[in-house]
């Protein structure tokens, strides 16, 4: 027998190295995979919000050395565009054609996104699950050799703590060393009766929230002593690379364990690195961060924990659990204090998910005395309308799709720099105000409402949203009709920047589902609108959508001004308050009992009024 | 720049395939790795006795096909004794030199010992730490959609089971599959408020108890119902090859984390391949076992668990901990039921660990109304004065390396078969007893003892030791003088079975640290010899050993006969209480809270003692 029969009888495919700078990361991969995988692979998320289709131009990268593949289409448009310079490529599209050296700037690392107002912050009272308590045992000798922990355990209990802690083999782990180099003075991070970890004296206990959105995730660092919040900053959900929706990546996560681990990993990752990102930027310890609290809809949970999906997947969309979990941060791969929690709260059911929870928390809704309306505006929606004198609380998820958050849209971008944020019409020239007063690029979701609703309100769409040909600023596009908001001369990347047909049918679909949502709701607690006292408006996005407008295009109900509220990312304020308040954590577990939840689909007159939903409302 | 400029300077060292069979395993190693390694890399742990030194002659493998070195002149002495085939090699010596396919034969895979006779075990009521109950909620439906965890919950609650449980991530992923494979009939495993794991209804969970030793691994399955031994095997502590006493593998794993991680590493796998094992042999599946009891030294729990070392490694030796541990079995790489804990009960101080406390709770020393001494045997022996009438519980630990299990001998081996256990030496003809009744292939530790004590009764050996060179049977051999207790001609490797000169300083050198530690300890417990009303033997060896050959070679105090008492492996039942008995377990808290112990070489009269002990005493 010779010696190769002993192995594979199917040779592995060949395979090349691909090298990080700045960061000195090397990982191998097979020939011809693209640099974005391969960074993956390394655990560097790279910014990628159209999922790596070769669109957005985030993740701008230079290849140093080494054979790879040649300039796509994409690349090329860009180039013109001058978005992407000559030497650059975009990570996404270029593969690895041999051993290659790549260098990533560290905008492409990391992308920041513009975080809604702080809205509807409460106030607390400071009680946090974890806090800090200072030990200085005196250091072990020849007659005092008691163990490391039983230490710091019997100086503890003379300080009077409650029963004697326990600590996991990681703080163990971590106090041998920590001790020594501090010289035996020591902060203990207490969860109860467990040590989640130990520091050097005098650095706090930080906890970290973050609000997983199907599209975005925003971070949060909040001080456990004062309940002040350090830090904030928004990246794209990596998850996008595995399907725009949900539904398609528990599709794929459905399919093999090896894809459900993936979509998991790279979530985790893009949170243990936004997790670095904003300790650093406050000058705080990894290790500091002592308590997480995460929320998300149920899909994003279950993919982000990968739980199994299979039964969620199809009806009639079993979830593994809705209840609170509690596990170790490490477990997901966030390297912080380490032993630390990492909690979510409890969800509604169906696809109602811990992020609607803490919006309710955060908001008050479910103490109330109004009858209110909230709806949370993200890729998934989520509803909920409250009855106090019920005490009814019912939800319901749809999905609303990107569009809001500049997806799917031929200029849409994210709320950053040179975004349009604001727009008018008056005759004659286009009124627009840009992010950072930068000059225009492209439209955020605010900007795209605004146009959408000026267009209305001048004629030059009609209800079912057609562009008239004949109005001034509509041309013929190469996908039909489109509307010329910005001229390529005075643009920030001298190209046009337009509305298309397309783009107004996106924006259709996704107010429809969302106004359709808030009536079948509305119904099923049968609440007419002028009952409605109050309209919370919670997300990134609703925080900066012009409110008549929205009630222009129909995507909101008809009411009074007085009776709107923008609340901002109430789902990550939610987070912050379980963090910071074991009372505020345990009154989301009640709302999670209480709540209700109705599926959409499941209800008679959805489909009718969401064909109505569509059309463009008279005014 | 060229391609090959941006891969690492040092090209790494060129690699091979090794694949084994019949598992089907496949690793990749560098060229020149010996099999021994290869296979611990694919987490097959092979036996080895001799810690991979090419002497045991247990990791026999057959090369199947590729180029490997050729035979060394171990191999070569192993096969001209007739215990090497022509056509097998030792996987310790034999390197890689390209791909290669080797059979493994089950025999060299997984080696068992015989563990000692159950000696010491009372009677305790059954009140297990983790237990199940059976649950059969309804299957979901469109009309209950309630997720996974929630129905199996609410379905526990009806039986009126105490406040709702938790469970983990793993047990909540197991569920999801098992639920809907059993069609919803479950057997839920409950530790207090905590779902550690399902199983199939009327699947009974079943306990692991371990006794890591340093040269040796004992493992038991118990009913955690009935609390009836299931199972029992023995196998070499893998630890070997990283020094054969606890000093050089701690030196070992402070010098470097990888060498910490790979210390502990062989060690998780030898105890999972024994679980696994175990649980085949009496039809039992791995996810049945639901709870594990861990009892050990403190070095070898350092070292198994990857605690930090380096403070216990030099004086003051100040452990990580010397508390009960408690964690998550899956962390230390053991697949058992998802959720399942290992516990790991409190030691009592230096090197005097859990499997000491562990003894004193199966012997019920520390209840006992006697002045009693206990003495478990092993390459650490640890020794226990116990003054009921002063409430005193004294302990020590002494390093009695690993001769009474049969290694450092020249023709000493484990109690397999062929092991000579039993030895007279009447005039004439030598009358032995192996196990098995097997002809002859070596001493095991019994024998050893056995053989000196009749050389020392006969007048063949002198107080110091030496052999008489004009005695019969005495002989010059290659190294010194060796005494021929069996000519080849009729020993089962046709080679004559000999004890030398060097043997018996070896036994000498064993022996006189465990009489001068008892000696020692009696005198700080300020007890005479006299006082002492009970010794207690225990090990695996102690259960086997001639008492009178014992006192014979001063290897246990003299005192009547009637005042001894073997107890078999009593750290073994200690930890098997553990499991089967919370209130076992919680008495093992309070004897590690009493237990006082004391560093024999702290003691003024240690050495001075040690150098009398090392003679033989007058009879």
């Amino acid at each position: 027998m010779k010696c190769s029969d002993v192995t594979s009888r199917e040779p592995p495919p060949p395979t090349c190295q691909v090298a990080f700078q700045p960061v000195g990361k090397r990982v191998a991969v097979p020939l011809g995979t693209t640099v974005a995988d391969a960074a993956r692979r390394a655990g560097l998320p790279l910014a990628a919000d159209c999922g790596g289709r070769g669109t957005c131009g985030q993740c701008r990268v230079a290849v140093a050395a080494g054979p790879v593949s040649t300039r796509t289409g994409g690349e090329t448009l860009l180039t013109a565009r001058g978005s992407l310079d000559t030497d650059q490529r975009l990570a996404c599209q270029v593969r690895a054609q041999g051993d290659i050296s790549v260098q990533i700037p560290q905008t492409s690392l990391f992308t920041e996104q513009r975080l809604q107002a702080q809205g509807a912050t409460r106030a607390v009272s400071i009680d946090p699950t974890v806090r800090a308590c200072e030990v200085a045992p005196p250091p072990p000798s020849l007659t005092d050799p008691r163990p490391d922990l039983e230490r710091v355990l019997d100086e503890l209990g003379r300080q009077g703590d409650p029963p004697r802690p326990v600590a996991d083999l990681a703080v163990i782990r971590q106090l041998s060393a920590l001790g020594r180099r501090s010289g035996w003075r020591l902060g203990a991070y207490l969860r109860g009766g467990e040590i989640v970890g130990f520091s050097a004296p005098g650095r706090r206990p930080v906890g970290l929230a973050a609000d997983l959105g199907t599209t975005k995730v925003a971070g949060y660092l909040v001080d456990l002593e004062t309940g002040e919040e350090l830090a904030a900053a928004g990246v794209a959900n990596p998850q996008i690379a595995f399907g725009e929706d949900v539904v398609s990546r528990l599709a794929l996560a459905k399919r093999s364990p090896e894809a459900a681990r993936e979509i998991a990993a790279v979530l985790q990752q893009a949170l243990d690195a936004l997790a670095g990102h904003l300790a650093e930027r406050v000058g705080v310890d990894r290790e500091q961060i002592a308590d997480v609290c995460v929320v998300g809809n149920t899909a994003i949970i279950h993919l982000f924990l990968e739980l199994p999906v299979g039964p969620l997947a199809a009806a009639p969309f079993v979830a593994a659990t809705c209840g609170a979990v509690d596990l170790k941060a490490r477990e997901v791969g966030l390297e912080l204090a380490p032993g630390a929690y990492l909690h979510v709260p409890p969800a509604a059911g169906g696809f109602v998910g811990a992020d609607h929870v803490a919006m309710i928390l955060a908001t008050g809704l479910d103490r109330s005395d109004a009858v209110t309306v909230g709806v949370d505006i993200g890729t998934n929606t989520e509803i909920v309308v409250s009855r106090p004198n019920e005490g009814l609380l019912l939800s319901a998820s749809c999905a609303s799709g990107p569009a809001f958050e500049g997806a799917h849209i031929r200029d849409g971008m994210r709320a950053a720099t040179g975004a349009i944020e604001t727009v008018r019409l008056p005759p004659g020239k286009p009124r627009l105000k840009t992010i950072g007063d930068a000059p225009p690029v492209g439209l955020c979701g605010s900007g795209i409402v605004d146009t959408v609703a000026e267009l209305w309100h001048t004629g030059v769409i009609d209800e079912r949203g057609h562009l008239d040909p004949a109005a001034p600023g509509v041309r013929r596009g190469p996908q039909g009709n489109e509307f010329v908001l910005v001229a390529g001369t005075e643009s920030g990347s001298g190209q046009d920047v337009v509305v298309t047909q397309g783009d107004i049918s996106e924006i259709q679909l996704a107010k429809g589902a969302i106004f359709a949502g808030i009536e079948t709701l509305m119904e099923a607690a049968q609440l007419t609108a002028d009952e409605v006292e109050e309209v919370m408006v919670a997300g990134a996005f609703g925080s900066h959508l012009d409110l008549e407008s929205a009630r222009t295009i129909g995507l909101i109900p008809r009411l009074p001004k007085a009776r709107y509220r923008q609340v901002g990312n109430a789902a990550g304020e939610g987070a912050k308050l379980a963090l910071v308040s074991a009372v505020e954590r345990r009154r989301a577990g009640q709302i999670g009992h209480r709540l209700r939840h109705i599926e959409l689909n499941d209800q008679p007159g959805f489909s009718r009024r969401l064909a109505l939903a569509l059309r463009f409302p008279n005014p």
